[in-house]
């Protein structure tokens, strides 16, 4: 008795004869329950119940596109740069009616499993995620059950599902070369942990720039790891190398933030920028460019990167797989070169 | 036969059973899929697909707490003012385990009861929603049937719903007062449109200030809607103002942003800040203090709301509902008072 029971499920109809409506009165409570009266809601709403029908038919009206929502999971909702995607996205979204539903897995691959599971119950059209990990087989499988998949920020190791990255090795080169070419010989790196891949890919670009440079980075650079990537960790990164009196003429910081830390401690400390220090930046945030003192800064093109992830998800899981790496640029400007304005 | 089948459902007993592993290896499967060996998963996972277990039996898991997470339906998920909340939110639900899940209604009341209702199928422990809507009748059945609620970025209009926000109207007057004892006597302020409630409360506040200074605000303000809510939409509304020869004293924005269109153009044109005109912006951000010349702004404690709403979720149901309206503080920098530096 077990099987034939499990498969067979209680129809919209079956509920429409329960409650004595039509089938589009029970599509409409399960759709646009504000246009149903409340009595009728209400005996509606009982034979659902009754029937145990509403997890099951409304994943099938999910699946059927009535809320087109597309997922996405990343490893911290908070984070400034996934702000900045996030408005690419729904800006791309919001032409075909779909919405972004985006949950954060922590960095954590059980987490992450479970809000796939998730999105993939409640038939989203596709999912885009940050991995946790560098085994997607697990994506792989999503994607052969008929849900789209595209890595974001995190190139694709599978040639079947697409990706949208930024260059992040080409992002610290950039930085790295424009501080040698303005005459420095030694690069101090305010960076974050290895353990995330951004900080890993630029920490290869800067010491690629050195080497290029006929440089050896085991004495040319100096990475200090800060405490949390912000101006309140860039201005103890600055201070405990000040106080060992070990002042750099070159700080490239792994994010703008952090060289508004470094920049408003040299300020207080009388250290002329770019002349005694030179400093560069990385997101080229909109504040950049009208600082005290101007910031030199990688600049990623974030908002084309979410537009673009959206395009491929929307294009469905029928086309070709694509492998988009967006290119970053310097935009260089008074904090490390006098000639800059 | 339609509704004894659709009562009676494949257990995890089931699943287990015809896939002849373990109720703890099929728990596994849903819950900790990396911790089962390839060959075994797809057995089960065959068992799930073949029983129709996976839905059913993967929400009572969810409700069990196995996924725990806090919905959040906001209107836009790239407002950077959420960002800020959200991460106050995470900080908080780090400490109990839990995630953040964070759905956008796009302002869409019809939107938001759908979100609402996969939050609650999934057995989210709450939810926190800023309303699309001023009728929260549907957010009390909500919490009728077990969902704790919180009302995020707006006041609460029923005692037994919580919420938690900040005082808009005090923050408009705050701005406007400083203007106005700086000895400004017109004020143009460069707003978003009033169907964004902040941006109706801040005027409210202005013309309160205007009011309590006695002057008539018909007259002594002037109120700008910007075309859109970031430097562009400043630098445009200041050049319009410009352009016809209507030169303000004061001008209030409604965010830094905004803030930082209106100071490059005036840098642009050579026009002196704070001496020939004076310039106030909202939100307080890291880079504000750091501006070729330092911003005025309304400051707002973003993070300790979001804090505050996860801990009103965490605590639970049953405790009583909590009404928080936190208090913004006006930050004088060099913008707006040559006395400050």
């Amino acid at each position: 008795m077990t099987q034939p029971a499990a498969h067979r499920r209680a129809s919209i109809a079956d509920v429409a004869r329960a409650a004595g409506v039509s089938v589009g009165t029970v599509s409409n409570v399960l759709n646009r329950p504000e246009r149903v009266l409340p009595g009728t809601r209400e005996r509606v709403e009982a034979a659902i119940e009754d029937l145990s029908f509403v997890r099951n038919g409304s994943a099938r009206q999910l699946r059927a596109g009535t809320i087109t929502t597309i997922g996405a999971i990343v490893l911290d909702i908070a984070n400034p740069f996934f702000t900045d995607v996030a408005r690419g996205i729904e800006e791309r979204l919001d032409r075909d009616d779909f919405t972004l539903m985006v949950a954060s897995s922590d960095d954590d691959p059980g987490r992450e499993q479970r809000y796939l599971r998730l999105f993939e119950e409640h038939g989203v059209q596709g999912v885009m995620v940050v991995p946790a990990t560098n085994d997607i087989e697990h994506l792989l499988a999503v994607r052969r059950r008929g849900t789209g998949v595209v890595l974001l920020d995190r190139p694709s190791s599978d040639p079947s599902i697409s990706s949208v990255a930024v260059d992040d090795v080409r992002g610290g080169e950039l930085a790295a070369s424009h501080l040698l070419e303005e005459g420095h010989t030694r690069i101090v790196f305010l960076n974050g942990p290895h353990t995330i891949r951004q900080c890993a890919d630029r920490h290869e670009g800067v010491v690629t720039a050195l080497v290029a440079a006929g440089l050896d980075p085991a004495s040319a650079l100096l990475e200090v790891t800060v405490t949390s990537l912000n101006a309140e960790g860039g201005e103890a990164a600055i201070r405990g190398l000040l106080e060992s009196g070990d002042r750099p003429t070159a700080v490239f910081c792994v994010n703008d933030l952090v060289a508004l830390g470094v920049l408003r401690t040299l300020r207080t400390e009388n250290i002329a920028v770019p002349t005694d220090v030179a400093v560069v930046g990385y997101d080229d945030v909109a504040f950049a460019a009208e600082l005290a003192t101007p910031l030199t800064s990688v600049r990623q093109p974030t908002h084309e990167l979410g537009v673009r992830a959206a395009d491929l998800l929307l294009s469905g899981t029928d086309a070709e797989a694509e492998h988009v790496m967006f290119q970053p640029t310097l935009v260089v400007r008074g904090s490390s070169s006098s000639s800059a304005t």
